[in-house]
């Protein structure tokens, strides 16, 4: 018998790729450690292929924690007042626990980027308020590295139509699935060896920078003329790294950028943003901001500017840098031409810099220096941690020693 | 434009009414409870409408817990041996702490019940007790009614083939989604009213029952001589009952019977059982014991006899009962003539008794009584809880009372 069917819009071997790269080059499972994975659950598909790489690796227990778009929804329809400021604490307990066990996180993201733009944005800030608090100490784990951590990206068919909102919903699935499997390395055979290619070629990226030691980058570009100093002691990192637990994991699949912590009080200048900022639904588009002493004074955007201003008021850190980061303009991802209205996809299209919280990983010895040292060597503090672009392909940045002498980093958005 | 659809085997209609019963009548869930929610993957559409229904109640957070078969199946075949005797603790001991802080539960059933019927027996036997030691603290707060909770049923198509294993896929999920619907009384308007009307009737039989202080309960039929002794200030519990929280709730739906505490020093005699036993993926047919004293000395059965002897000295309780409940011939779930491989079911189509642990819910003031009380009247402790059927349309049931007295509980079956 056989029956006419319409052709599944996910390459199924190459997902399978996915979930081999993600245990293998992004967590580098080791047998014996459990796993708790984070997913859509339309992402179950891909689930399924990790929790089998998971176990033929050698894991414990592989749980899966599927969050569903319509039950997200549901709460903001239905649910009463008083829901907005509830957290499942004893959820976020449960894995903050289950980190400090060595347990291995996988973050499978594909979430439509627009699901709550059109709810009350004032119980939308509340609730997310909620769960960052309940959130913080397992967040804390991930963000210092004690365990193996590792997102990878699943094509659900909200984020496809909001990607390519002018092709039918399973065009769209084929066409965001070919993107994350190319970005992510997996579009051909020797995934697990590309990655490793790839790592070696950031790890020469960041052991160049990371000799240098310079004191600022200096950035010049149509209106942009910014001088972003770096923290004392800062360490350059990008690809591959190896968390408290021994363990050398690929945090972040795709991963393009080498990124690091600047002095949250020695930044001054202009700059502009080169690619719109999807934030909780907003896009926010040309952002122009003026920096002093590490501060942003001036802020404006030709869409979003309020979105952008109640972010930036949202603590004494905000309105500073927490991470400055390189891509080349030719990063496949860039090439790709495409607005994923993902941090994991569009910070990796052009050179960035984050507002807010910095990375303890980004400074020489970073895990064994308290807050207050962060604190004093430059590092920023904040709640929030937002990437915004501000690389194009007229972008200049000379790396600034010491003694005022300066070192071509990029030329017209590439390596110098 | 139109299109030629199939249509869906399960009712949506009659599955949102089975939400709104869930909420309304299984938890009675209060405005501010949290509800953490366990289903197999595919039970999705009614997890979301039991969110929508929670959310409308006044829920404060719901959490979806969604289990894969293919992920268990998955561990099974690829996991490494030492896997076997792990389990999420972290997870389980989470939701011990969400149960102690008044967080409601809704248990969705639906697994195919011969999932792991193809696997090891060892490896399911050690993943097994390591759940159950993990998951125990947790249950623990379920049996003794901390809380409110509730279990209700979805049509998984892996069950549904099973329970029809001779029509294709969506009439088996559509013939088991009505009879889901039917024992339910989600099968037509009114459903809460009807489970009000249902909950007095229980309660009525309970009432008379407590009224009547037996002694013991003496079944006669072919095959079986048995007399059960009850446990001293026992209570017979059926239907609605309150919570420690203070909320009164259904943790059945569906609910046939009237159920109390055996004393599990004083049962004797012969009993067969009338429907075959469903146990982890081995069915146990034509079982035939012999107690003495509260305790089986002697049993065979047809077919997976092995299986029932190694359950039966599982432990010093195993062997003894812990549970007696009454359902006429004529439920609705016997009428149905099916067999569901699910004891939410099938222990509702004929009077039975439970090997295994007792609850404390079914003695007079058992919220308070210690654990060495309730063995001193009679309750038996096991970590396991078995029913099986020993009712049929020939079956005989007397109470008897302290000086001998007989009176007639059931006749051919049916309530005298
Ligand atoms: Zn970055
Ligand atoms: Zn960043
Ligand atoms: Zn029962
Ligand atoms: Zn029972």
């Amino acid at each position: 018998m056989t029956a006419v069917q319409r052709n599944a819009p996910i390459d199924p071997v190459k997902l399978d790729r996915l979930a081999e790269v993600a245990i293998k080059v992004g967590l580098q499972l080791r047998p014996g450690q459990d796993l708790l994975v984070t997913a859509p659950s339309v992402a179950l598909p891909l689930v399924r292929r990790i929790a089998e790489h998971a176990y033929k690796a050698g894991a414990g227990i592989v749980t899966p924690f599927l969050a569903d778009e319509a039950i997200t929804l549901s709460r903001y329809r239905h649910g009463h007042d008083a829901s907005f400021d509830r957290a499942a604490n004893w959820l976020y307990e449960g894995m903050a626990k289950a980190f400090s066990a060595n347990t291995a996180r996988l973050a499978i993201v594909g979430d439509n980027p627009m699901l709550l733009s059109g709810e009350d944005p004032v119980k939308v800030a509340r609730a997310s308020k909620a769960n960052s608090i309940a959130y913080q100490p397992a967040l804390e784990k991930i963000v210092n590295f004690d365990t193996n951590w590792n997102i990878i990206a699943y094509p659900s068919p909200s984020w496809a139509k909001q990607v390519f909102p002018d092709v039918p919903e399973d065009v769209a699935v084929a066409k965001l699935a070919d993107a994350i499997f190319a970005a992510s390395r997996v579009d051909q055979d020797g995934a697990v060896a590309a990655w490793e290619k790839h790592n070696a070629v950031l790890r020469e990226r960041t052991e160049w920078l990371n000799g240098q030691r310079f004191q600022a980058l200096k950035y010049s570009g149509p209106g942009t003329d910014l001088t972003i100093g770096l923290a004392d002691g800062h360490e350059w990192e990008g690809g591959a790294s190896t968390a408290k637990n021994g363990i050398t994991c690929n945090a972040n699949i795709p991963t393009e950028e080498v990124f690091t912590t600047p002095h949250c009080r020695r930044v001054s200048g202009h700059v502009v943003s080169s690619k719109p900022l999807s934030y909780q639904g907003t896009l926010i588009d040309n952002i122009q901001v003026k920096f002093e002493e590490g501060r942003i004074v001036e802020a404006r955007a030709s869409r979003g500017e309020e979105v952008l201003k109640k972010v930036l008021d949202t603590d004494e850190g905000a309105a500073r840098l927490g991470e400055v980061a390189l891509v080349p303009h030719s990063s496949p991802i860039s090439k790709s031409g495409l607005l994923f209205f993902n941090t994991l996809f569009d910070e990796n299209a052009a050179s960035h810099i984050a507002l807010g919280q910095c990375y303890s990983k980004c400074f020489v010895n970073g895990d064994k220096l308290t807050p207050e040292q962060i604190a004093a060597q430059g590092g920023n503090k904040s709640l929030i941690h937002i990437d915004w672009m501000i690389g194009t392909a007229e972008t200049d940045i000379d790396g600034v020693h010491a003694d005022g002498r300066r070192v071509p980093v990029m030329r017209k958005g590439e390596w110098a």
